[in-house]
């Protein structure tokens, strides 16, 4: 007689689930009775960001270099003897773009080495649904067109949308033989809390420093759409819950709305913390090299599969702004 | 009073300069006048391809893996020695796409890595122009429609396509920062000689083995475009005339005509050959994981530019065959 251990659950591997995003989403994967392991290098990400969570007994941690091959196997394999993994969430990037310009390899090893051995493990081990976070980066300048999911050319002018880019073409590549369910989520500015980074950060933590200014990189005209962390987390289980999509599926994931001004943001930053302060901005519409000064984003496809984002962009930044003013006072 | 050294001829670097299509370009260039440093790591590529080079005072070799670090800054000093580098031209790629799909490295070292460290340092000697040799098999299986350079959404089916299109999404980013001049060709399937693989390679080995019959994978109903090598140098060559082009320009390089029937050649390779023999078919009309069966390959942007290739897919062909089955013969 055969007895097999039937305790066994279905396991999700998060890379990348400590950091600011990973966090909220590993807390609605553990609401749903999954075992998570968290595979992160704890560079931004950090284990309080999900501490406060009930379910502590199923969700591990471990610490490890996504990029670096012999690490990524170690992590797959320690996971794979807690439960049956099943599908693989891939969130682990650089987020500073511009260090990323002046240095390829920031992204090279953190936003694409990462997606090559993950997907090296996941080959190895039989799993076979990725859930993969890239980003409206890889569309490059379009100008005033609609980025839709179909359109091309695809001219990315950072590292960081090029290293996506790489990765969704590897994973592209990947769909034609051992993967079978790619769900390519490409993601709009994301603001909410725990917050490691981003424009909004930068204001409220410049703000403590020098109560008397902030400075704006850029002239504050560029537009950006935001969304805030919880409807993303929402938009990527409504794509996960359906089984009638193709087999690779990229979507674009955002608010329906054309975005708020930077200049806009510095403002509300300034009355929630420091009413007193003044504004200098910059010159330019870029931020930095690789800064997409307007986009028009398209989300209809996301749409059509019944998703709507509660809060705009402008209430998903009001909100983030205050979460941000919190979370900087603790 | 200072005397700089004006003898100091303009010098273009060829990487994977040894290879098939490199030795014809490297041709091209040296007739120019050039000073031409192929670095190539002969995997392939080969000295003697280039041994009948009246010019050799101007043709210089330096063996290095172009993955590597360490290898690629050392080859691109010694180059700066030689001539004042001002253009690049990148043709260094895996060219087995199925052992490519079989393991990933193959494709990220040799088609994506020697992109990461060629324009690493063509950023440190502030080389600002690049001819980089792209695919048809970034676009992946679109089925009937027309390949055309601004389609979207690329999606490619090999970790060749997708190393390729990873390389381009990298040069598109760097074309934002510092190179002023990128020509990326989209080669559809070359033939000629020296050849080092391929299909008409293939077949005529395979009937010099075995003079009773050829095997081919697949059912033969896989229908490509083929130009022949002497067509695509001279394709590039045009494009390279140009001043009047955008920074970033990618450009599909093919015959006008719809291609030929993998069954047609083996056909041809047999009448040439080995008439008696007679050819086995597979089934599938894919000839391995990754080979898109038929595709339809736009090539108006290249034609409004005034250039033509003088050989369709099948004068290409037949000629390639009649090349190769006398350069089996030495």
């Amino acid at each position: 007689m055969n007895i097999l251990n039937n305790n066994l659950k279905s396991l999700t591997i998060v890379a990348g689930g400590a950091g600011f995003i990973g966090a909220t989403l590993c807390m609605e994967l553990l609401n749903e009775g999954r075992v998570v392991v968290v595979i992160d290098n704890f560079s931004r990400g950090r284990r309080e960001f999900l501490a406060n969570l009930e379910h502590t007994d199923r969700l591990f941690f471990i610490n490890t270099d996504l990029a670096e091959r012999a690490e990524v196997e170690i992590a797959f394999t320690q996971a794979a003897t807690l439960g049956i993994v099943d599908e693989v969430w891939h969130l682990a990037a650089n987020s500073d773009i511009p260090a990323g310009v002046a240095d390829v390899d920031v992204d090279l090893r953190n936003t694409f080495m990462t997606t090559v051995e993950i997907l090296r493990c996941m080959k190895m081990h039989g799993i076979s649904s990725l859930y993969f976070a890239s980003s409206s980066a890889i569309y490059g300048d379009l100008g005033e067109q609609a980025l839709h999911e179909d359109i091309g050319p695809l001219s990315p002018i950072s590292n960081y949308g090029a290293m996506k880019l790489a990765s969704e073409a590897l994973i592209s590549a990947a769909c034609e033989s051992y993967l079978e369910r790619a769900r390519v989520f490409r993601f709009p500015n994301v603001v909410g809390i725990p917050a490691t980074h981003g424009v909004i950060l930068d204001f409220v933590r410049k703000l403590k420093t020098n109560r008397k200014f902030i400075e704006v990189l850029g002239d504050g005209t560029q537009r950006k759409a935001y969304l805030h962390v919880s409807d993303l987390v929402s938009a990527m289980f409504a794509v996960r819950s359906r089984s009638d999509l193709p087999n690779l599926f990229p979507i674009n994931v955002g608010p329906i709305d054309e975005g708020v001004y930077v200049s806009w943001i510095a403002e509300q930053v300034v009355k929630r913390v420091e009413p007193s302060a003044s504004i200098r901005f910059g010159t330019g519409n870029r931020g930095w090299i690789g800064d997409v000064p307007k986009f028009y984003y398209s989300t209809e496809r996301i749409q059509a599969l019944g998703w709507k984002p509660l809060l705009g962009s402008e209430d998903a930044v009001l909100r983030a702004i205050d979460e941000i003013a919190s979370q900087e006072c603790v």
